[in-house]
Parts: structure tokens; C-alpha cells; sequence
């Protein structure tokens, strides 16, 4: 048997964290004169109420998580969180239905971006704010997740970062004080954020909603036209960089505050993402010019933004790069599972992953040339366990299939074919937008059948997860010890 | 310094057997009174001198292969017949660009099926049957291939039909007598089918063509219709039935020929290979009847003959599957990277991969779950070495990767998002037709840009050889020995 007790104490501990923030758009809505502030209100206590039900119930008597009740407590964490995140958008003004309140609230917390909301120019305050703080908690969920307890899971190579936070962080020896130094780097990134976007000509509400998206590279916005709503050259190039500084490993600030900033640059991570940007902003910015449909300041302006938004999996979007053809829709559908760094706020495969494969293929051939010779995969100058080396693998097989299977998944729902491919990929890889006119950066998800939606939620589910942790929950040998 | 003899001995024995294989189209023609005979003969006869000199001037001085003499070898053969097996087609009447000539004969070699000759009802007899026999030799060269030089090569995991073919085969020692068994099973094959094509109303002529490109599932037809020229449902069936006694391994047959009928069924990847075909029919052929396109038995028909064709990589049709919606296309676009089972003649990922995976998968997860206790990964009965699980691994990966590159690639060239990325996908996995209006089963590949033809060549030959084989060229250690 399963000793529920330690999951339901976490948990709890997690509501009533999601009770208090939602008296924040509960504030926002009264003071601007929104009847929606009493539907967050009622939605906070009723929150408060079992996330403190569930604390008082389970505080005692047990000490510390097994292996089992880690990966149950992550998981459920996630499920439980989008659906008391659900309650306000469900009984707002909105009126959405519960699959279109699940599928926005799972595509904040997940950091995803992906909507079913039209009118946002109009929606109240504390909605805008709402969609916003789910994303920002989101993110900052999965760093501390991502630090903490998926080097412990093992899963999908995440192990080489345990190493790599316990054995060359003397100073910060313990996963909680790491923990805290990231939320105070996140919060910090987050004002600075802010304080630009408002000092660029954002209103303060919309500055702070899109800070709290950028960093998180959620991409939520406040606006159904998302960044080009400003027309701002300064904006587009601002948001790009913070999506950028979302997307870095967030150990490396820490190291960064204590004087150590070449390890930014020295990080096998961190040169691959950048390499990478540069390359496709400049592919699809020299495509651009070519075609002739902006000018050279144009062409990079509009490439970088959107490649950036793609890769890190944010979503925002200044125009709409279906209508840039066939080789920026291909593209973009490549780079849209990239992702960026791991231990930053990004999903998808991730760099690392990359940089691993890469020095195991390159060994590999070495062994076809020489097989009797003895050839060792190195990553960030560290010889890679052959444990990770294989976990890394199966990893890319299981985005692959989970790609497949909810491709063809999406298909039987009725979607068109780049509707239900592009969808997919953008929903395991955390994205938001996918191509093609229906969900493609011009639309949104509102008119796709619920069966797509819910599909897509387990998608945004499992590949935030890193797919391993939600399907060992699928293992028989899981439940039987 | 690589002595290059050797090599070049090889190809000049392929180059004859290619010249003499000219002779077929040029009496044919002759028979027929088209004036093409004269490039057949023509073409025989610059082959064949080629072909002997290359013999005369290396055969003697030099002892077997080396490793790298091998990888060198295997890539020149497919690229040098591919090179004279185009010279009917470039001088025929066709009158094909060198791009396109060298394009179809690449697509016939490789067992693809893409073609770029529309008019082929009115094609003269020559170019036809001479399409056929490059898919024929292209076959039964993959399959002698795979269990000689591949296993060697130790490429993609090949590796472990060595082993089955050395280790179990006690009556069959060397690799030359299981090869001399296996032509003869091939050729028993195309007989048979022929002969079965023939009864059920083919004409001489076509049933011979078919025969050919059914067991080495490569998908060139003699109608621009393809096999829905015939109308016949007895037909569809017969090519059904032969596209799948193509993809089984061809090991079996030699078994079942001494009595051990029961090695086929089993065996894990005929196992997997029927069930994926069961399952797949299943639910096109229920989509079909529910979207009230055709009758249950119409459904079942249609269903049946166009999943088999596109899984096991052959490429006919009898119907223009676009048209069926996005359920189908998405499941297509899966299906056609399946492929049947090693040593066949199918090409794409193939069935040992999925099970090697499946098992380390499974291991994997098992370790998540109980990270001290120690699981090995099973493949056919047998323990799958950690070098196998290794290169199955990165095959997946060099797959993904080639994939996605190839489709910016094409989609750079112009092409549109659906023809990109199906394009990519069937010429890696060598099927032949794409998906949507251009390049999908009713439409064919003679508009694409000359750029994309050669790119698509590239992505054939990268993927009929393994990818490995090929890209082990790329690297500076290889050169440097």
C-alpha cells in the first residue's frame, strides 16, 4: 500500500499557495468595478479551504517521500493545480465551458500558451491577470521541479543535473536554499521585466501580465493580436530578450550573482541555444529580405521575434509566419520542439538533450570505424553515465511516439491534417500556437471538438513532465511495488 | 591511403550485371518496333565497358575487404548504378532532364516508387519494364545487403541478424549460400506473383512489371493510375498479399523451405509487423465506413491496400487517400516511417527497432520505479547487447534529425508545408508518394524545383542505406583512418 499522506500534505501546501493568488485578481477585479471579483473570491476560499483540509489531515505521522509517492505527488500536482486554476475561468463572465476552463488553465500552468479565449482586449482585468499569475507560478513550478525532484525521478537524463547542482555548488550545498535563490533570481527577472515593458509604453497592467509571461515563456498576453497589439519595434526586441533570459538555466544566475559570470558562457547549454537563435533568425531573416516582404531591419525584427517565441516555446506572436511559407512553416515546426535550456522555464527536448545525442552519435561512428577502439560521449567536459546516455534516447523515441500517437489521435477528432500535426508537437513541446489558419499564430483554439481539447491537455501534461514521470504511472509495476 | 581496388572490382561486377539487365528493355522494344532499343543497347553496351574495365584493371592484388573499403563500397554501388541506370531514361524518348533521369533511377534502386513521368499508359514498353527491373535489383540487392554487409558494418543495430543468421543457420554456414537461397526464394516470389497477377486479368506484360515491384515494395506501375487501373478487388488483394511476402525477412523463407514453418510466426518482428497492420486496417477501414464513404467491404478493400502499401513502403494506390481526411493523413504520415522487417525489402525505421526500443523502454521505466535492481532487455528470447541498444537509439535520432532537416531543406526550395514534410518522410523511409495535392497519392514529384529532386535523392539514398552507412563518410576520422 501507498501511503497517501505525504502527497495529500504537498498538495495541500500547493492549493493554499494558488487560494492566496487568487486574491490578487480578486482585488484587481473590485477596484476597477468587476462583478468577477466575488466568482475569485468564492474560488479562493473554496481553494483555501481544502488545500487547508488537506494539510490538517495529513501533517502528522509520516516522515519524508519514497520514489513512489514522488512521481504520484508530481503528477497530481500539475492535474490538481489546472483544475482549482479552472474554477474562476469557468464561473467568470467568460462563461466558458469546464473543458475550455481545464484546457486554459492546463495550458498556463504548463506554461503552454495555447488558448480558447477571443475578446481578451475586453475580458476583465482579473482574468487577463489570472491567466497571467498561473503561467508565472508554472514557471517558476517546474525550475524548482527541475532542481529539486526530477534528478531524483531520473527521468529522461535529468540526473546529469543533479550532479551538477550538488558537486559544483559547495557554497549552496542543499536543494532549498537553491530553491530559494532561484525564486528571488525569477521574481527578479520578472520586475525588471516589467519595468521595462512599462518604461517602453506598455500600461503598468499590461507590463506586469507580460512579464510575468515572458519569463515564464508561457505567452499568455492581454491582447488577442499578442505583441503586435503595440506595434513597438522596442517592445518586440525587449519581450525577445526576456524571452531569451527565460529560457537559460536558472543554477547559472546563482553562480552568475556570486561573481562566476563566465559560467554562463561556458556552458555547453547555453552556446548550443545561443548558436541555434542566431542561426534560424538569421535562415528565416535572410528568407524574409529574399522574398521580398519586409526590408533587411524588417525582415530581422519580425524573424527574431517569432523564432525566438517558437523555440522557447512561448508562443507570442508579432505576425502571422503561416503566410511566410513553405520553409518557415517547416521551420517552425522543427525548431517549435527544440526548446530551451533545461532547468530554465522552458519545455520541450532541450538543449541538453542535444549536446548528449550529438557526442553519443559522434562515438558511435567512431566505433563503425574502429570497433575494436574505446570511445567515451563527454557533456560540459564530463564524461556522460551510460544511464543518462540511455534514458536520453528513450526519451526522443517517447517524444517522437507521444507525437504520433496524439497526432493521429487529433486526426480521429476530425482536425485537418497541419491542424492536427502542428498541434500535437506544439502541445507536447509546451509551445501554444501551432500552424495553419485554425491554430496557427493568427488563431486559437476555441473551435477545435473537446476531445481535442482534453487530448491536448494530456499532451501539455506529458511533455511538461518530461513525458518518463507520467508514464510510469502507466507501468504495472508501478502499483504493485 | 585506401587501396580503392577492391572497390572498384565490386562495382564493375554490379555494372555488368546491370548491362546485361539492359538487354531485357532493349529486346522488348526491339520486339515492339520502338526505336528505343537503340538506347538500350546503346546504354548496355557503354555500361558493360565501363563495368569491364573497372574489373580488368583491379583484379588482382588485393585480399578482401576492410571496414572502411565496405562503407566506401556500399555507398558507391547504390550511387553508380543509380548513375547508369539512369542513361536509358535521360536518352529515351521521354526525353527526362539528367535531374529527373537520375531522380527516378535513384527513387527505382532505392525500392522509393517516386516518380516524375506522367504519361506512363503511353510509355513505351522499354522504359517501363526497365523501371521495374531497377526496383527488382535495387530489392534483392537490399535484402543480400542486409544479411552480408550491414551486420558487418554493425550499422543501426544490424548487428543482431549476424548473429541470427550465423548462430541459428548451422545448415547454412556462410553468407554467400544464404544468399544464393534467398534469390532463389525472390525469384520463386515474382514468379509466383506474376503468374497469380496473370490469372486475375493482368496482361502478360503488366503482370511481369508488378510482380517485380511488389515483392521488392517499390511501388512503379505501368498506369498513372497505379493499381487502380485494374478496378479489381481480386487484384488489390493479390498485390496485398505479395507487397507483404515482401517485407517479411527473408531468413524465414529459407527456414520454412527446410520444414520450420513456425519460425515465422514466431518470430517478434513478423508478430509485430502483422499486428501494426491488423490494428492500422482496422481503424482506417472503420473511419471509412463511419464517414459513410463506402461500404463496409469497400472500406475493408481500400483500407487494407493502402495502409499495406504505404507500411511497407511500396507506394501503389488505389485511391487518393488525401481525400479521406485529417484522421488518415496524420495516421499515413506515421505509417509510412513504420516499415516492415529487416532483412526484406522494406525499407523506413522497421519493426527490430521498435521492439529493441520497446524493451529498453521498458527497462528503463522498471529502473525508474526500482533503481538498484537490475532488468535486461529481451529481443526475440535473446538479451539485447548494450551496443545494439545503443546504435537503435541513434538510428531513431539520425532519423528524426534527417527528417527535419530534409523538410527545411525542401521547404527552402519552395515547396509548400504538407509537400515538405510528407516529401521528407517518404524518401527517407522510401515510399514513394507524399501527402496532399502535389505529391500525394493521385499527383506525382515531375513540378518540384530541380533543387528539391536532388535533396529528395539525397534523403533516398540516406535512408536505403541506413543512415549510418552514409554519414559515417562525413567524418574526418574515417578519412584519416
Amino acid at each position: 500500500m501507498i501511503d497517501f499522506r505525504p502527497v495529500i500534505f504537498v498538495l495541500g501546501i500547493l492549493l493554499s499557495i494558488l487560494a492566496v493568488a487568487m486574491t490578487l485578481p480578486a482585488v484587481v477585479d473590485a477596484a476597477n468595478g468587476h462583478a468577477d471579483w466575488q466568482v475569485f473570491a468564492a474560488a479562493s476560499l473554496l481553494t483555501l479551504f481544502v488545500g487547508g483540509a488537506m494539510i490538517l489531515t495529513t501533517r502528522a505521522g509520516w516522515v519524508g517521500f519514497s520514489l513512489r509517492q514522488a512521481f504520484i505527488m508530481t503528477n497530481l500536482a500539475w492535474l490538481v493545480i489546472a483544475l482549482f486554476g479552472a474554477l474562476p475561468l469557468a464561473f467568470s463572465e467568460l462563461e466558458l465551458s469546464f473543458t475550455d476552463a481545464f484546457f486554459e488553465s492546463m495550458s498556463g500552468v504548463t506554461t503552454t500558451g495555447a488558448t480558447v479565449i477571443t475578446g481578451l482586449d475586453h475580458a476583465p482585468p482579473g482574468i487577463l491577470l489570472w491567466r497571467a499569475i498561473l503561467q508565472w507560478l508554472g514557471g517558476i513550478g517546474i525550475i524548482v521541479m527541475a532542481v529539486s525532484i526530477l534528478p531524483m525521478l531520473q527521468v529522461g537524463g535529468m540526473q546529469l543535473f543533479r550532479v551538477e547542482a550538488f558537486e559544483t555548488d559547495k557554497v549552496l550545498p542543499r536543494a532549498a536554499q537553491i530553491a530559494g535563490g532561484i525564486v528571488i533570481v525569477y521574481v527578479f527577472l520578472t520586475a525588471l521585466a516589467a519595468i521595462v515593458y512599462w518604461a517602453l509604453g506598455m500600461t503598468g497592467f499590461e507590463a506586469i501580465a507580460h512579464a510575468m509571461t515572458s519569463i515564464a515563456t508561457g505567452g499568455f498576453s492581454t491582447s488577442d493580436a499578442s505583441i503586435s497589439h503595440f506595434a513597438s519595434p522596442a517592445i518586440d526586441w525587449a519581450v525577445c530578450g526576456f524571452m531569451i533570459l527565460g529560457s537559460l538555466p536558472f543554477v547559472l544566475y546563482l553562480r552568475a550573482v556570486r561573481g562566476d559570470v563566465r559560467a554562463f558562457f561556458e556552458d555547453a547549454q547555453v552556446q548550443l541555444f545561443l548558436g541555434v537563435l542566431v542561426l534560424a533568425v538569421g535562415l528565416v531573416a535572410w528568407w524574409l529580405w529574399d522574398q521580398d516582404q519586409v526590408g533587411p531591419v524588417g525582415a530581422l525584427r519580425y524573424a527574431a521575434f517569432n523564432v525566438v517565441s517558437m523555440v522557447t516555446g512561448t508562443g507570442y506572436a508579432t505576425a502571422d509566419f503561416s503566410q511566410w511559407g513553405g520553409f518557415v512553416m517547416s521551420l517552425m515546426f522543427v525548431l517549435m520542439v527544440l526548446g530551451g535550456c533545461a532547468g530554465s522555464t522552458t519545455c520541450g527536448i532541450k538543449m541538453f538533450r542535444f549536446l548528449v545525442i550529438f557526442a553519443t552519435a559522434k562515438v558511435q561512428l567512431l566505433r563503425l570505424i574502429q570497433p575494436n577502439g574505446v570511445f567515451i560521449p563527454y557533456y560540459n567536459k564530463r564524461p556522460i553515465p551510460n544511464r543518462v546516455e540511455e534514458s536520453v534516447m528513450g526519451f526522443f523515441f517517447l517524444f517522437a511516439a507521444s507525437f504520433a500517437l496524439l497526432a493521429a489521435g487529433l486526426g480521429l477528432t476530425g482536425l485537418d491534417f497541419v491542424t492536427a500535426v502542428s498541434g500535437a508537437a506544439s502541445a507536447i513541446a509546451n509551445v501554444g500556437p501551432g500552424l495553419g489558419d485554425v491554430i496557427g499564430p493568427a488563431g486559437n483554439y476555441s473551435t477545435l471538438p473537446d476531445a481535442a481539447k482534453w487530448l491536448l491537455c494530456a499532451g501539455m501534461l506529458l511533455g511538461r513532465l518530461e513525458l518518463f514521470t507520467v508514464l510510469v504511472l502507466f507501468s504495472i509495476t508501478f502499483w504493485r511495488g
